[in-house]
């Protein structure tokens, strides 16, 4: 198995070799060949050869079995001429990466980190479907002294692929749909709310569909998130949504995306930012990107059994306050790697 | 004072009833004439004309002093030719609407009532500054079959009148200004960013101003709401995040808005929707609108003390308990309504 690795900026590289490590424990004992090899993305690749997807990344990533990404940004490139976030826009578009996939479970130890009410969050357990490679992102801008304009946009195909992810989840999980639009404003909501509508009657009729506004999901998100099972929305209601998700359940450094295509290698990082502040001192949680290498195992390379034993483990390192700063622990990002580690063995 | 009233659609003509009734009782004790007058807007009005903002809604909110607006909207019109929501958005096109405020203060008798700890929530005491007459709301919308796109679109001045509006507010407040965009993917959200900070080096070098992207905001919300005071942000992002930042009082029936112009008349209304499932019923939650009409006479008559006079009331009636079910009080709307009269008497 080829996993490219993209450790990126900030906290990237300390929690990609975390991941890498876990990975590796987990090749030995079930006698797998992970190799891997290490590309630049983002700042770091725009520090060394000034594009943000230098050539050689993007050929990697589309040869391999599966991706794994740190993250990318900071305050270091800020109104440099490049930004290290189109080097992740691009390899989305480059790997046909059109579904993220945010699971979110709220575990009953930490239930009470939340800066929710415990008994509004306990037993949350979602997962966002995310259109990837449409809508406001990649539509043309037009920039003049006086004006700019951003252009969003779908069409037919790019919102049916999504959606029938989001409704073959849906059939692995409690069988409920929400998609998420605004289609009292937008055309493209209108377009997206006919396309999964009609989807839903012919392929998937034996699921719940139900349809919200991005507004008032904003809301219900926060006053009933033990309602959802499976979100499926287009890019940047997905990017908002997801993020305001993820404080449910205590930190966001526990948590995992996967982002896939039809076929194909697909990319996997954790949920959370570069965190320039703490980097390079030991401090970030690894558990969101040891997680996203589990989903790497699963969706990618199939390996179930090895995805359920990287999760176990880190279920009953958490269970064992073995934790990071963010949630309120003393171990440092290492620390709980090997805690991690320890677990499987 | 010639005051326009739009009861509109769902629980909207019984909380418009509620306000203006506390509108009377202060025109009385103060000696003021307010006239009220009546006119059809969103799906009462296209049941009635066919057309969502009749011409003599029109003409009549823009001769007016001041405009209180119900609530538009309901599934009876569901894939109708016309929309309910068509109306809002075109009579605040017509007024010249392009500040959207919504201010938000957690109750200390009612902070147990969100569904965030009290500890997080007591004390927030922000206001939202939401472009309203911009981004892809008013952008060409086109379809075909396969395909359909939505243009944002903001211009130079757009941007600066409203930033403007946010920086005065928070001049008279503790001096901070958060400005939202997504700068990392969006033009628009450049041009803004340039904007905002140019007025405020320009002309506010005083107040404190952060920029922070949708996605974060999103998760900030939530986590340390005490964090903010002033929150700038265009149309969609407003949208979504100002309902969001709804649920942390409690109830969103208790919440008002103002929608201001550079001069003309101001429109006001509760930020909760139609209520349909619980129109005409007695068990809407008046205090939202109650407290519009309140805004109403500060911002567009110039009446401090008659608007203190109602938001005390409001605050006392809360303090004792007198509250709709939605606050789990036992009150109907009327009942509700009737406290908030005695309280000001
Ligand atoms: C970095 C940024 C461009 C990106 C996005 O908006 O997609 C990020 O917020 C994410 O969610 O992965
Ligand atoms: C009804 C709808 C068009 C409207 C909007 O999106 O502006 C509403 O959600 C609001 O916030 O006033």
């Amino acid at each position: 198995y080829n996993i490219v690795l993209l450790p990126g900026d900030g906290v990237g590289p300390e929690v990609t070799r975390a991941a890498r490590d876990v990975l590796a424990v987990i090749g030995d004992f079930y006698s797998h060949d992970f190799q891997f090899s290490e590309h630049l993305i983002g700042g770091a690749a725009i520090d060394e050869t000034g594009e943000p997807l230098p050539e050689a990344t993007r050929a990697a990533c589309v040869a391999a079995d599966a991706v794994l990404l740190g993250a990318v940004g900071g305050p270091k490139w800020d109104g440099g001429k490049r930004r290290p976030e189109e080097g992740l826009l691009a390899i989305r578009k480059a790997m046909g990466l059109f579904a993220n996939l945010r699971p979110l479970q709220v575990s009953p130890v930490l239930a009470h980190r939340s800066p929710l009410k415990k008994e509004i969050v306990e037993g949350v357990d979602l997962i966002v479907f995310r259109e990837l490679t449409g809508g406001v992102y990649f539509g043309e801008k037009t920039r003049t002294a006086d004006r700019a304009t951003d252009l969003c946009e779908y069409t037919v195909p790019e919102i049916e692929r999504v959606t029938r992810a989001a409704f073959q989840t849906a059939r692995q999980r409690r069988g409920k749909v929400t998609s998420v639009d605004k289609a009292n404003v937008m055309e493209t909501s209108r377009l997206w709310r006919e396309v999964v509508t009609r989807i839903h009657a012919e392929e998937f009729p034996e699921i719940e569909l139900e349809h919200a506004l991005v507004d008032s999901m904003a809301m219900h998100l926060i006053r009933k998130p033990r309602d959802y099972d499976v979100i499926l929305t287009e890019n940047m209601f997905g990017d908002i949504l997801s993020d305001e998700i993820s404080v449910l359940g205590g930190s966001i450094g526990l948590l995992p995306s996967a982002s896939l295509g039809t076929e194909g290698p697909g990319l996997f990082e954790p949920i959370h930012g570069s965190a320039p502040d703490i980097a390079g001192q030991d401090l970030a949680n690894p558990v969101g990107t040891i997680l996203s290498a589990a989903l790497l195992l699963r969706h990618s390379l199939k390996l179930e059994d090895e995805a359920d034993s990287i999760e176990a483990a880190v279920a009953a390192v958490l269970a064992a306050g073995a934790v990071t700063a963010d949630l309120g622990g003393a171990l440092g990002t290492r620390a709980a790697t090997e805690a991690v580690i320890d677990a499987i063995r």
